[in-house]
Protein backbone atom coordinates (compact mmCIF):
# COMPACT_ATOMS: atom_id res chain seq x y z
CA UNK A 1 0.00 0.00 0.00
CA UNK A 2 0.98 3.32 -1.28
CA UNK A 3 0.00 6.51 1.35
CA UNK A 4 1.36 10.15 0.56
CA UNK A 5 1.30 12.84 3.24
CA UNK A 6 0.40 16.30 1.57
CA UNK A 7 0.70 20.00 2.79
CA UNK A 8 2.32 22.89 2.62
CA UNK A 9 5.33 23.59 4.91
CA UNK A 10 4.67 23.81 8.71
CA UNK A 11 1.00 21.63 8.67
CA UNK A 12 2.70 18.86 10.40
CA UNK A 13 2.67 16.23 7.80
CA UNK A 14 5.82 15.08 8.53
CA UNK A 15 5.10 14.51 12.45
CA UNK A 16 1.72 12.85 11.38
CA UNK A 17 4.26 10.22 8.77
CA UNK A 18 6.37 9.20 11.39
CA UNK A 19 3.31 8.77 13.94
CA UNK A 20 1.62 6.59 11.75
CA UNK A 21 4.71 4.71 10.62
CA UNK A 22 5.01 4.12 14.27
CA UNK A 23 1.63 2.93 14.12
CA UNK A 24 2.08 0.28 11.04
CA UNK A 25 5.10 -0.74 12.35
CA UNK A 26 3.55 -1.89 15.56
CA UNK A 27 1.04 -3.47 13.85
CA UNK A 28 3.29 -5.98 12.10
CA UNK A 29 3.71 -4.20 8.66
CA UNK A 30 7.10 -3.83 6.84
CA UNK A 31 7.19 -0.11 6.22
CA UNK A 32 9.46 2.36 4.11
CA UNK A 33 9.45 6.11 4.42
CA UNK A 34 10.29 8.14 1.69
CA UNK A 35 10.76 12.28 1.02
CA UNK A 36 10.35 14.08 -1.83
CA UNK A 37 12.37 16.01 -3.25
CA UNK A 38 15.28 13.04 -2.60
CA UNK A 39 14.72 9.53 -1.37
CA UNK A 40 17.35 8.26 -3.86
CA UNK A 41 21.19 9.62 -4.47
CA UNK A 42 19.45 11.46 -7.46
CA UNK A 43 17.12 13.03 -6.17
CA UNK A 44 19.18 13.92 -2.86
CA UNK A 45 21.74 15.73 -5.59
CA UNK A 46 18.63 17.45 -7.38
CA UNK A 47 16.84 18.56 -3.76
CA UNK A 48 20.55 20.64 -2.98
CA UNK A 49 19.55 22.10 -6.54
CA UNK A 50 15.80 23.17 -5.83
CA UNK A 51 16.48 24.33 -2.37
CA UNK A 52 19.49 26.12 -3.20
CA UNK A 53 18.41 30.03 -2.17
CA UNK A 54 20.77 31.47 -4.39
CA UNK A 55 19.65 29.38 -7.81
CA UNK A 56 18.23 30.98 -10.60
CA UNK A 57 15.55 28.48 -11.56
CA UNK A 58 12.11 28.94 -13.88
CA UNK A 59 8.89 27.27 -13.14
CA UNK A 60 9.36 24.63 -15.61
CA UNK A 61 12.63 23.78 -15.02
CA UNK A 62 11.80 23.64 -10.90
CA UNK A 63 8.84 21.07 -12.11
CA UNK A 64 10.93 19.11 -14.18
CA UNK A 65 13.60 18.54 -11.29
CA UNK A 66 10.81 17.68 -8.82
CA UNK A 67 9.69 15.03 -11.68
CA UNK A 68 13.20 13.77 -11.85
CA UNK A 69 13.51 13.28 -8.61
CA UNK A 70 10.27 11.27 -8.44
CA UNK A 71 11.18 9.35 -11.70
CA UNK A 72 14.37 8.00 -9.93
CA UNK A 73 12.16 7.44 -6.50
CA UNK A 74 9.16 6.05 -8.18
CA UNK A 75 11.60 3.02 -9.75
CA UNK A 76 14.46 2.30 -7.27
CA UNK A 77 12.63 2.50 -4.16
CA UNK A 78 8.76 2.57 -4.18
CA UNK A 79 8.17 0.12 -7.58
CA UNK A 80 10.45 -2.72 -5.60
CA UNK A 81 9.13 -1.95 -2.15
CA UNK A 82 5.49 -2.29 -3.21
CA UNK A 83 6.26 -5.16 -5.02
CA UNK A 84 7.51 -6.89 -1.67
CA UNK A 85 4.19 -5.91 0.15
CA UNK A 86 5.48 -3.02 2.31
CA UNK A 87 4.10 -0.01 3.03
CA UNK A 88 5.41 3.08 1.10
CA UNK A 89 4.77 6.28 3.38
CA UNK A 90 5.38 9.13 1.19
CA UNK A 91 6.38 12.80 2.43
CA UNK A 92 4.91 14.54 -0.75
CA UNK A 93 4.60 12.89 -4.00
CA UNK A 94 2.79 14.35 -7.07
CA UNK A 95 0.23 16.20 -5.56
CA UNK A 96 2.84 18.54 -4.37
CA UNK A 97 3.43 19.27 -7.96
CA UNK A 98 -0.35 19.74 -9.07
CA UNK A 99 -0.33 22.18 -5.92
CA UNK A 100 2.87 24.31 -5.94
CA UNK A 101 3.75 24.10 -9.58
CA UNK A 102 0.93 23.58 -11.38
CA UNK A 103 -1.27 25.91 -9.39
CA UNK A 104 1.32 27.90 -7.26
CA UNK A 105 3.50 28.59 -10.32
CA UNK A 106 0.73 28.77 -12.93
CA UNK A 107 2.14 25.82 -15.07
CA UNK A 108 -1.75 24.67 -15.18
CA UNK A 109 -2.67 21.84 -13.36
CA UNK A 110 -3.95 19.24 -15.66
CA UNK A 111 0.01 19.75 -17.62
CA UNK A 112 0.95 18.93 -14.20
CA UNK A 113 -1.08 16.00 -14.15
CA UNK A 114 0.12 14.93 -17.43
CA UNK A 115 3.80 15.03 -16.31
CA UNK A 116 3.44 13.40 -13.24
CA UNK A 117 1.88 10.27 -14.80
CA UNK A 118 5.07 9.95 -17.24
CA UNK A 119 7.15 10.45 -14.11
CA UNK A 120 5.53 8.37 -11.65
CA UNK A 121 4.97 5.27 -14.90
CA UNK A 122 1.28 5.77 -13.64
CA UNK A 123 1.99 4.89 -10.38
CA UNK A 124 0.24 6.73 -7.42
CA UNK A 125 -0.93 6.52 -3.72
CA UNK A 126 -3.52 4.73 -2.90
CA UNK A 127 -4.46 6.87 -0.06
CA UNK A 128 -3.38 10.96 0.36
CA UNK A 129 -3.54 12.37 3.45
CA UNK A 130 -3.98 16.31 3.26
CA UNK A 131 -3.19 17.76 5.89
CA UNK A 132 -4.43 21.77 6.01
CA UNK A 133 -3.60 24.87 7.73
CA UNK A 134 -4.62 27.97 7.37
CA UNK A 135 -1.51 29.97 5.29
CA UNK A 136 -0.69 32.43 8.36
CA UNK A 137 -0.49 29.86 10.72
CA UNK A 138 1.68 27.88 8.38
CA UNK A 139 3.85 30.93 7.85
CA UNK A 140 3.48 31.68 11.80
CA UNK A 141 5.00 27.78 12.16
CA UNK A 142 7.80 28.02 9.84
CA UNK A 143 8.61 31.81 11.06
CA UNK A 144 11.63 30.85 13.24
CA UNK A 145 13.17 28.74 11.00
CA UNK A 146 16.00 29.46 7.54
CA UNK A 147 13.16 29.30 4.85
CA UNK A 148 14.00 27.44 1.91
CA UNK A 149 13.74 28.89 -1.60
CA UNK A 150 10.33 27.37 -2.13
CA UNK A 151 9.06 28.73 1.85
CA UNK A 152 10.46 32.45 1.20
CA UNK A 153 7.59 32.38 -1.42
CA UNK A 154 4.95 33.98 0.87
CA UNK A 155 2.09 34.32 2.01
CA UNK A 156 -0.01 34.71 -1.50
CA UNK A 157 1.52 31.70 -3.33
CA UNK A 158 0.80 29.66 -0.04
CA UNK A 159 -2.72 30.63 -0.66
CA UNK A 160 -3.04 29.62 -4.27
CA UNK A 161 -1.04 26.37 -3.07
CA UNK A 162 -3.69 25.62 -0.21
CA UNK A 163 -6.51 26.67 -2.53
CA UNK A 164 -5.51 23.34 -5.17
CA UNK A 165 -4.96 21.11 -2.17
CA UNK A 166 -8.81 22.06 -1.20
CA UNK A 167 -9.78 21.37 -5.12
CA UNK A 168 -8.15 17.90 -5.09
CA UNK A 169 -10.45 16.63 -2.42
CA UNK A 170 -13.33 17.04 -3.90
CA UNK A 171 -12.36 15.78 -7.71
CA UNK A 172 -10.86 12.23 -5.65
CA UNK A 173 -11.94 10.10 -3.36
CA UNK A 174 -8.63 8.90 -1.84
CA UNK A 175 -7.65 12.04 -0.85
CA UNK A 176 -8.79 13.08 3.04
CA UNK A 177 -8.13 16.72 4.63
CA UNK A 178 -7.35 16.69 7.89
CA UNK A 179 -7.72 19.67 10.38
CA UNK A 180 -4.29 20.39 11.01
CA UNK A 181 -4.91 23.08 13.74
CA UNK A 182 -6.14 19.65 16.08
CA UNK A 183 -3.73 18.23 18.38
CA UNK A 184 -1.31 15.78 17.13
CA UNK A 185 -2.55 12.94 18.73
CA UNK A 186 -6.17 13.93 17.23
CA UNK A 187 -5.03 14.14 13.96
CA UNK A 188 -3.36 10.89 14.13
CA UNK A 189 -6.11 9.33 15.42
CA UNK A 190 -8.41 10.26 12.65
CA UNK A 191 -5.72 9.29 10.01
CA UNK A 192 -5.55 5.67 11.39
CA UNK A 193 -9.52 5.33 11.44
CA UNK A 194 -9.33 6.71 7.80
CA UNK A 195 -7.00 3.75 6.93
CA UNK A 196 -9.20 1.38 8.98
CA UNK A 197 -11.99 2.17 7.02
CA UNK A 198 -10.20 2.60 3.92
CA UNK A 199 -8.71 -1.05 4.84
CA UNK A 200 -9.15 -2.54 8.13
CA UNK A 201 -5.88 -3.87 9.18
CA UNK A 202 -5.72 -7.71 10.19
CA UNK B 1 18.14 33.25 -35.15
CA UNK B 2 18.54 29.57 -33.68
CA UNK B 3 21.08 26.79 -35.07
CA UNK B 4 21.59 23.48 -33.43
CA UNK B 5 24.23 21.27 -34.29
CA UNK B 6 23.41 17.44 -33.16
CA UNK B 7 25.42 14.22 -34.04
CA UNK B 8 26.66 11.24 -31.91
CA UNK B 9 29.75 12.07 -30.10
CA UNK B 10 32.60 12.07 -32.27
CA UNK B 11 30.75 13.13 -35.35
CA UNK B 12 32.38 16.97 -35.14
CA UNK B 13 29.56 18.94 -34.51
CA UNK B 14 31.44 21.14 -31.73
CA UNK B 15 34.00 21.92 -34.01
CA UNK B 16 31.95 22.37 -36.82
CA UNK B 17 29.98 24.91 -34.15
CA UNK B 18 33.39 26.82 -33.58
CA UNK B 19 34.27 27.11 -37.08
CA UNK B 20 30.55 28.24 -38.03
CA UNK B 21 30.87 30.64 -34.99
CA UNK B 22 33.60 32.72 -36.29
CA UNK B 23 32.47 32.58 -39.48
CA UNK B 24 28.92 34.54 -38.10
CA UNK B 25 31.47 36.71 -36.27
CA UNK B 26 33.70 37.73 -39.45
CA UNK B 27 30.28 38.26 -40.72
CA UNK B 28 30.10 41.11 -38.20
CA UNK B 29 26.91 39.13 -36.40
CA UNK B 30 26.45 39.06 -32.31
CA UNK B 31 26.53 34.87 -31.55
CA UNK B 32 26.61 32.89 -28.53
CA UNK B 33 27.18 28.95 -28.04
CA UNK B 34 25.25 27.27 -25.52
CA UNK B 35 25.83 23.53 -24.93
CA UNK B 36 23.45 21.19 -23.43
CA UNK B 37 23.12 19.71 -20.69
CA UNK B 38 24.45 22.70 -19.22
CA UNK B 39 24.70 26.51 -20.21
CA UNK B 40 23.46 27.80 -17.11
CA UNK B 41 24.59 27.10 -13.70
CA UNK B 42 21.37 24.85 -12.89
CA UNK B 43 22.31 23.35 -16.21
CA UNK B 44 25.98 22.97 -15.59
CA UNK B 45 24.85 21.04 -12.24
CA UNK B 46 22.58 18.83 -14.00
CA UNK B 47 25.49 17.84 -16.91
CA UNK B 48 27.72 16.79 -13.74
CA UNK B 49 24.55 14.65 -12.34
CA UNK B 50 24.18 13.04 -16.10
CA UNK B 51 28.05 12.37 -16.83
CA UNK B 52 28.70 11.05 -13.35
CA UNK B 53 29.59 7.08 -14.04
CA UNK B 54 28.48 6.10 -10.67
CA UNK B 55 25.05 7.63 -10.92
CA UNK B 56 22.18 5.46 -10.83
CA UNK B 57 19.43 6.77 -13.04
CA UNK B 58 16.62 5.87 -14.99
CA UNK B 59 15.55 6.50 -18.24
CA UNK B 60 12.69 8.83 -17.61
CA UNK B 61 14.57 10.40 -14.81
CA UNK B 62 17.67 10.95 -17.47
CA UNK B 63 15.28 12.59 -20.06
CA UNK B 64 13.40 14.83 -17.23
CA UNK B 65 17.26 16.15 -16.08
CA UNK B 66 18.03 16.99 -19.59
CA UNK B 67 14.78 19.00 -20.11
CA UNK B 68 15.13 20.65 -16.40
CA UNK B 69 18.60 21.62 -18.29
CA UNK B 70 16.94 22.71 -21.79
CA UNK B 71 14.18 24.92 -20.03
CA UNK B 72 17.05 27.02 -17.55
CA UNK B 73 18.91 27.57 -21.29
CA UNK B 74 15.67 28.42 -22.43
CA UNK B 75 14.90 30.87 -20.32
CA UNK B 76 18.19 32.55 -19.19
CA UNK B 77 20.41 32.82 -22.27
CA UNK B 78 18.14 31.53 -25.48
CA UNK B 79 15.40 33.91 -25.33
CA UNK B 80 16.68 37.08 -24.49
CA UNK B 81 19.78 36.71 -26.83
CA UNK B 82 16.93 35.65 -29.76
CA UNK B 83 15.18 39.05 -28.48
CA UNK B 84 18.40 41.03 -28.45
CA UNK B 85 18.99 39.64 -32.58
CA UNK B 86 21.81 37.56 -32.03
CA UNK B 87 22.44 34.50 -33.21
CA UNK B 88 22.21 31.44 -30.80
CA UNK B 89 24.60 28.34 -31.85
CA UNK B 90 23.56 25.03 -29.36
CA UNK B 91 25.72 22.19 -29.23
CA UNK B 92 22.91 19.43 -29.18
CA UNK B 93 19.12 20.73 -28.53
CA UNK B 94 16.02 19.15 -28.45
CA UNK B 95 16.26 16.21 -30.85
CA UNK B 96 19.29 14.73 -28.66
CA UNK B 97 16.06 14.05 -26.46
CA UNK B 98 14.06 12.77 -29.29
CA UNK B 99 17.31 10.28 -30.70
CA UNK B 100 19.06 9.24 -27.17
CA UNK B 101 16.06 9.10 -24.90
CA UNK B 102 13.09 8.80 -27.34
CA UNK B 103 14.49 6.01 -29.19
CA UNK B 104 17.47 4.93 -27.54
CA UNK B 105 15.99 4.37 -23.92
CA UNK B 106 12.34 3.84 -25.88
CA UNK B 107 10.72 5.96 -24.02
CA UNK B 108 8.65 7.16 -27.50
CA UNK B 109 9.88 9.72 -30.11
CA UNK B 110 6.25 11.47 -29.90
CA UNK B 111 6.47 11.41 -26.06
CA UNK B 112 9.73 13.12 -25.70
CA UNK B 113 8.04 15.62 -28.46
CA UNK B 114 5.89 17.09 -26.91
CA UNK B 115 7.88 16.66 -23.31
CA UNK B 116 10.25 18.84 -25.50
CA UNK B 117 7.50 21.26 -26.35
CA UNK B 118 6.92 21.77 -22.75
CA UNK B 119 10.58 22.47 -21.86
CA UNK B 120 11.58 24.92 -24.42
CA UNK B 121 7.83 26.56 -24.54
CA UNK B 122 7.75 26.07 -27.88
CA UNK B 123 10.77 27.24 -28.84
CA UNK B 124 12.97 25.31 -31.56
CA UNK B 125 15.78 26.18 -33.63
CA UNK B 126 15.25 27.73 -37.46
CA UNK B 127 18.25 25.37 -38.60
CA UNK B 128 19.62 21.89 -37.46
CA UNK B 129 22.74 20.74 -38.79
CA UNK B 130 23.21 17.11 -38.29
CA UNK B 131 26.35 15.63 -38.97
CA UNK B 132 26.05 12.13 -39.70
CA UNK B 133 29.11 9.08 -39.12
CA UNK B 134 28.61 5.70 -38.89
CA UNK B 135 28.70 4.14 -35.54
CA UNK B 136 32.04 2.61 -35.68
CA UNK B 137 33.58 4.93 -37.12
CA UNK B 138 31.96 7.53 -33.87
CA UNK B 139 33.34 4.60 -31.93
CA UNK B 140 36.96 4.74 -33.20
CA UNK B 141 37.33 8.12 -32.55
CA UNK B 142 36.08 8.94 -28.79
CA UNK B 143 37.95 5.19 -28.19
CA UNK B 144 40.87 6.71 -26.59
CA UNK B 145 38.70 9.32 -24.42
CA UNK B 146 37.61 8.43 -21.00
CA UNK B 147 33.78 8.03 -21.94
CA UNK B 148 31.27 9.17 -19.44
CA UNK B 149 27.93 7.31 -18.65
CA UNK B 150 26.41 8.13 -22.14
CA UNK B 151 28.79 7.12 -24.71
CA UNK B 152 29.91 4.40 -22.60
CA UNK B 153 25.95 2.57 -23.85
CA UNK B 154 27.69 0.99 -26.83
CA UNK B 155 27.09 0.71 -30.44
CA UNK B 156 23.87 -0.60 -30.68
CA UNK B 157 22.75 2.12 -28.17
CA UNK B 158 24.12 4.44 -30.98
CA UNK B 159 23.20 2.58 -34.22
CA UNK B 160 19.07 3.55 -32.93
CA UNK B 161 20.03 6.86 -31.95
CA UNK B 162 21.74 7.18 -35.72
CA UNK B 163 18.71 5.82 -36.97
CA UNK B 164 16.58 8.51 -35.27
CA UNK B 165 18.13 10.96 -36.19
CA UNK B 166 17.87 9.82 -39.67
CA UNK B 167 13.96 9.81 -40.05
CA UNK B 168 14.29 13.24 -38.81
CA UNK B 169 15.38 14.43 -41.73
CA UNK B 170 12.69 12.79 -44.07
CA UNK B 171 10.07 14.83 -41.68
CA UNK B 172 11.60 18.19 -41.36
CA UNK B 173 12.39 20.74 -44.10
CA UNK B 174 15.27 22.50 -41.58
CA UNK B 175 17.06 19.51 -40.84
CA UNK B 176 20.21 18.95 -42.84
CA UNK B 177 22.67 15.82 -42.94
CA UNK B 178 26.33 16.74 -43.61
CA UNK B 179 28.32 13.54 -43.96
CA UNK B 180 30.75 14.20 -41.54
CA UNK B 181 33.54 11.36 -42.91
CA UNK B 182 34.31 14.30 -45.55
CA UNK B 183 36.75 16.83 -44.26
CA UNK B 184 36.46 19.48 -41.76
CA UNK B 185 36.85 22.33 -44.27
CA UNK B 186 34.59 20.52 -46.74
CA UNK B 187 31.83 19.86 -44.23
CA UNK B 188 32.14 24.05 -43.04
CA UNK B 189 31.64 24.96 -46.54
CA UNK B 190 28.56 23.06 -46.74
CA UNK B 191 26.97 24.34 -43.60
CA UNK B 192 27.72 27.72 -44.70
CA UNK B 193 26.37 27.23 -48.32
CA UNK B 194 23.22 25.37 -46.32
CA UNK B 195 23.21 28.32 -44.37
CA UNK B 196 23.08 31.03 -47.21
CA UNK B 197 20.54 29.54 -49.10
CA UNK B 198 18.80 28.98 -46.25
CA UNK B 199 18.91 33.18 -45.30
CA UNK B 200 21.18 35.04 -47.68
CA UNK B 201 23.76 37.14 -45.65
CA UNK B 202 23.57 40.59 -45.63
Amino acid sequence: MFIAFEGIDGCGKSTQLDLFYDYLVKSGFECIKVREPGGTILGEKVRRILLDKEMRINSRSELLLFLASRAQLIEEIIKPSLEKGYYVLADRFADSSIAYQGAGRNLGEVVVEKLNAFATDNIFPDIVFYIDIPVKEALRRIESKSKDRIEREGENYLRVVREAYLSMANKRENFYILDGTKSIEEIHNEIVNLYKSFKPSP
